[in-house]
């Protein structure tokens, strides 16, 4: 991973910022012409306009993407990018949503942006640097004990059965004034900028938390699935994001 | 209610919004000196600046606050206040959460404000006139079925098992790419300017409700409680809000 690979996702950011922005709260919401429609649109814009800079700079690389499928499988370097993770919240008109774009080397996430582009809001994780908030240095925050998190997942709908009870699990050693809802991937750049202690997901896709990693990683978190392994491009979607590190037994503990 | 009444519940909002600011993702966050204090620190010094106004501009109006109680109970007139609605979301660093102010006259919401300092973002609701987000109107949206809706409610914690099962009555009917958790008074902006549908609700204080009433009905919604009725000072805490006053009925047969 090297400057004009930052200096790329930098510009992968924006360009998906400009496609996104003039969607968001947009007339759509009056027309409902079709169900869901724009913020495909939205998602396409934005995923096409990525790919083509990608292509043009790094013919080479692999590209991993929701709308529009993979290309050059099984290159050492893959982009992996989500225009809108958080669809519900950029639906409802929330600035809460945003784009998620990584750079994989060898299947493992070695740079990872969170943009929100409505609030203009971003993180930048590099793997072996401090991650970035708008440019200066995130830091995650100590937690001594699970009982003073504050605890985040998107949806209880996300859940299997088995996998909400674990979660409520973890829920029941918290305040119930503690525990959040909604957030998607805006959660984790909280994590990173010590707002947030514990997000607890699954379900999630490669292009869900590839981007995640060096970002809470960078800002001295830490991310693992529900065995408490570190995650990669294998990874089977369950998510831990942990501000604290030293608290990761304490959560798989209480998740049994 | 006239335009005075305006102009003072204006400049309460400013006055909360300059005392929350500097405490939003602040340091405390990292000291952590004691649990949540930070939050009541910004609720009272939000509240007492508010009070201070309305004892100066009206002595003889009553005010209802979260921190500091009752003030001239009985007047016609009484400002209900709640500095920071979403506690939690303040907390976990989401500019999602608002300040509330309303006037009540005889017990009817006739004034209401919902207020974003951080993102900068206002809705004012007045009985009889059209509800303005940023000083431009804001519309509901209308919603031919319920299937369609967007749906919000806060979190599946704050209901009763009852009160939930309830909730997921309704949410059983709609899309579940469209159920979104977390928001509290933000929601029912979003009502007011078309982006989200049905907030349903319970367990709310007088405070958390009053301020929402003109805002989402000035925007062509509807807000009642959870047996159809319109909400005043005594209703009982169960709120539904609708961007299309149609589907009332099918909200209500919903929910059982």
């Amino acid at each position: 991973m090297t400057d004009s690979d930052l200096a790329l996702a930098l510009r992968l950011a924006d360009l998906a910022g400009a496609a996104i922005r003039p969607l968001f709260r947009g007339q759509w919401n009056h027309e409902r012409k079709a169900d869901r429609s724009f913020v495909t649109e939205a998602d396409r814009a934005a995923e096409a306009a990525m790919r083509r800079l990608i292509e043009a700079e790094f013919p080479r690389d692999g590209i991993i993407g929701e709308e529009y499928g993979t290309r050059n499988e099984g290159a050492g370097r893959q982009w992996v990018i989500d225009p809108i993770d958080g669809t519900t919240s950029f639906i409802a008109g929330r600035p809460i949503f945003g784009t998620l774009i990584a750079l994989l080397q060898d299947g493992w996430p070695v740079l990872g942006i969170i943009d929100q582009p409505i609030a203009g809001e971003r993180w930048v994780g590099r793997i072996g640097e401090p991650t970035l908030f708008n440019g200066k240095p995130a830091t995650a925050r100590p937690l001594k004990e699970l009982t003073d998190a504050v605890l985040a997942t998107t949806s209880p709908h996300l859940f299997t059965n088995e996998e909400a009870d674990a979660f409520m699990s973890v829920a029941k050693q918290v305040a119930e004034k503690k525990i959040i809802y909604g957030g998607d991937c805006y959660n984790y750049g909280l994590v990173a900028s010590g707002h947030i202690d514990v997000v607890i997901e699954a379900g999630l896709k490669l292009y869900d938390y590839a981007a995640l990693v060096p970002v809470v990683e960078g800002a001295g978190g830490m991310m693992a699935d529900w065995q408490g392994n570190p995650l990669d491009a294998g990874s089977d979607g369950t998510v831990i994001a942990l501000g604290d590190p030293a608290r990761l037994e304490d959560v798989l503990e209480a998740m049994g």
